[in-house]
């Protein structure tokens, strides 16, 4: 175990010895695969719009946001003063909140899709819950997804979300590959692989098997596949096929919402039949949704006389996320929407200026307010060609530590960026000056990289 | 759609206001099914220790507790002013804190089973969780679970928790009953239903698949199969049985753990591999952990070569809820437990003297600081036994509406009641009296219910 950092003094860092003592308790020192670092995750210790400080004293700018959660950035004085008022009246009940119904009103005011609202405790309950949604409804067992798209920890939803050449055959039929080992073979059976943007092989697949479909799950922009936008014609197909298969075509939005006022769905002619939601509609809490068409939402309708998706939860609604994640929606109004993603489009400008003087074959993928970075001269279009060979993930993950140390940024372990309205001009300054020095500090390894993928 | 509540000046009340318009953005006007109630339902204005005030100003003793999540009733001062400290740090970070290092010490600390832990967003995520880690470390598809037992919502968990009896076949071989409209025949085939703590049964029906199965998940004092605690022997034989399969025994604690002070494990000669956890550890916010034995949570570690169950999620560990956690269960110590369990049997021992005096076929299941009332005369012992028909049902909910409307006391709506540390013999007095007259009041129908079974 390489636990060992030391700083100039010879001292043991802060951070360094909780993760020690992390180690005795928790597995693998991290409750999150995703801050797990070598030779030891960073340990917060408070942050303020979009810095971070850490128990050893280092301020970095913050482009990760808590995995994209985090629309405000951190500590936004109006959702702070907001829960400290609920926080006084109480945290739960087992009772209904006027808070939950002023929150579900206002994203069905947002997004035209959406007629009616379930609150649930994260994207991974959100998904699960539609998909169950989806088989109660249509009575059919089988869900199709795009290969290499994170949809949450939900076995059947994480099926083929980080297939490999070894494992993923041929592009005209993905095979199911498992995430997690132990996966039950009924739940590979039941999860149908498609490539994400290919209408002609998507269809063939589906036709396959459409008797027994019950949804078509995607994420419009899925950040593991490439960070590349649906286009309007896969989209539209996926649509068709779906009415003319009685299967339901369902978006894990619980990311992109984020992209458009009325999420990544605004840009389509063709509205899904639900909706998942999850990271910034919480406010910084934990926080997911389900939200989609009164027909279709009413197998959870307990009013029923036969209810087909019985389902609860303890903490679903809650009044402290429900009002936190009202207060965020609301400053995060059309303005608002519309300055981040001109901010984010002018970043994006700089880098790629960046990129040219550092004359590294580096590219971008991107929408509304975030955007990816690829060790490939070409911006890649598909997961199989988004996917990094062993090598370029321990480049990526050279230049983050770069980053980290050397620049004080933080970003999404992807190396992407989610931006917060928190972000000024000022930090995308930082944030190009820091890419360039990025660039050139990996540039050595990285064209000796390419001419070996070239070779 | 029966939305008519009336108060005494012919005016809708507050209530039925905000329900009419929570029906037009949620399904079925309600976010979690557990607090719907018709005309409709109660909505929380505020609350404090264990009184909660709605919007119509009803103020009401609360022995639901957000469905056992609030050990220490509402809005703890101690807790309150914690949260607000690290609100103004941040509510999440893309880092870990020490809040969860400090956190995960105190739960290993308390229960000897608890080597390593790892935190989650609800007690669902927690089963799932385990499920998928039991599955993980011993490479095999199935689970086997108790009849009627609630484990949260992932799909495989929740088979045959409401079975009826035209549907749970031979007690020697209960038939796997979908709770969900299309679950797939996958899931029903990978889960083995056994009746809880027979053990002659069980280890027959498990030695059928032993090979298959991956764990044996129990809740030690199942709620819904009768609040009835797994005897010594039941649990011993299913420990024996898991080690001499190659499988894993897993306790379903997200309930329990407030029954003794390092959970209703703590009665048992024997340990569990991996306890779930959530509800009360979480101090009112959302909460789920995993904990067991070093070995077998290694499938979750990221420094692994090859992480067998790679896992995170974005709100998982987050300060506020660890904190919030920490404190609660640092208040809940060893007398604080001995206090409420005491209090609880006093409340028992009151109530079944009341049972006396109004003369009705009424009886006490329970364990530590909660109890379930049941409709008969005999404690049932069994899921089957407890099973309640429509009638049942029904005077149970009329028995729950009287004591809501005319008593202004809140109950689970099994009828059931949590004892928060904020209930004093004042309180206790006060349920002892209000169920004496609930007796009463539904004295005449149960007598009626009852010759009708009996005949």
């Amino acid at each position: 175990m390489d636990t060992q950092i030391t700083n100039p003094g010879g001292q043991k860092s802060a951070g360094e010895a909780i993760y020690q003592q992390a180690c005795e308790v928790i597995t693998g020192g991290v409750s999150r695969n995703t801050v797990f670092r070598r030779p030891h995750p960073f340990y917060a210790a408070s942050a303020s719009g979009c810095y971070v400080t850490d128990i050893d004293g280092f301020r970095r700018l913050d482009f990760a946001n808590n995995m994209a959660s985090l629309i405000h950035g951190h500590a936004h004085p109006a959702i702070v003063s907001a829960v400290i008022e609920q926080l006084h009246r109480g945290t739960a009940y087992t009772m209904a909140t006027e808070a939950e119904v002023a929150f579900a009103r206002l994203l069905c005011d947002r997004v035209p899709g959406f007629e009616k609202v379930r609150f649930v405790n994260s994207g991974t309950e959100a998904v699960m819950t539609m998909i169950k949604a989806s088989r109660a409804y249509t009575g059919r067992p089988k869900i199709a997804k795009a290969e290499g798209a994170y949809h949450g920890t939900y076995d059947f939803a994480e099926i083929s979300q980080t297939s490999t050449p070894e494992q993923w055959g041929t592009i005209h039929k993905p095979n199911s590959v498992p995430l997690a080992h132990g996966t039950p073979q009924g739940v590979l059976d039941d999860v149908i692989v498609f490539p994400f943007n290919d209408v002609e092989k998507t269809l063939a697949i589906l036709d396959e098997q459409a008797g027994q479909i019950a949804c078509v799950i995607i994420d419009p922009v899925p950040h593991r596949v490439g960070l590349v936008p649906g286009t309007s014609e896969f989209v539209e197909a996926l649509y068709d096929w779906t009415r003319k298969n009685g299967a339901l075509l369902v978006f894990d939005e619980v990311v992109t919402l984020r992209v458009h006022y009325g999420g990544a769905q605004e840009k389509y002619s063709v509205r899904p039949d639900m909706t998942a939601l999850g990271k910034i509609i919480g406010g910084g809490f934990p926080v997911g949704a389900l939200a989609g068409r009164t027909e279709v939402m009413r197998v959870l309708d307990p009013r029923e006389q036969k209810i087909l998706f019985p389902h609860s939860g303890t903490f679903s609604a809650n009044p402290i996320t429900t009002t936190a994640g009202r207060v965020a929606m609301e400053l995060f109004d059309k303005d608002a929407v519309d300055q981040i993603n001109a901010l984010t489009a002018k970043a994006i400008r700089q880098i790629i200026e960046a990129i040219s003087i550092a004359d590294v074959p580096v590219s971008l993928t991107g929408a509304g307010s975030m955007f990816r970075f690829h060790l490939k001269p070409i911006p890649p279009k598909t997961y199989r060609e988004t996917y990094q060979p062993k090598e370029e993930v321990a480049l990526i993950r050279e230049l983050l530590d770069y980053l980290y140390l050397k620049e004080n940024i933080m970003m999404i372990n992807t190396c992407a960026c989610m931006f917060s309205t928190a972000i000024t001009q000022k930090e995308v300054d930082i944030l190009t000056q820091a890419m360039l020095n990025g660039f050139r500090f990996i540039k050595p390894k990285l064209e000796k990289l390419t001419q070996e993928i070239n070779q």
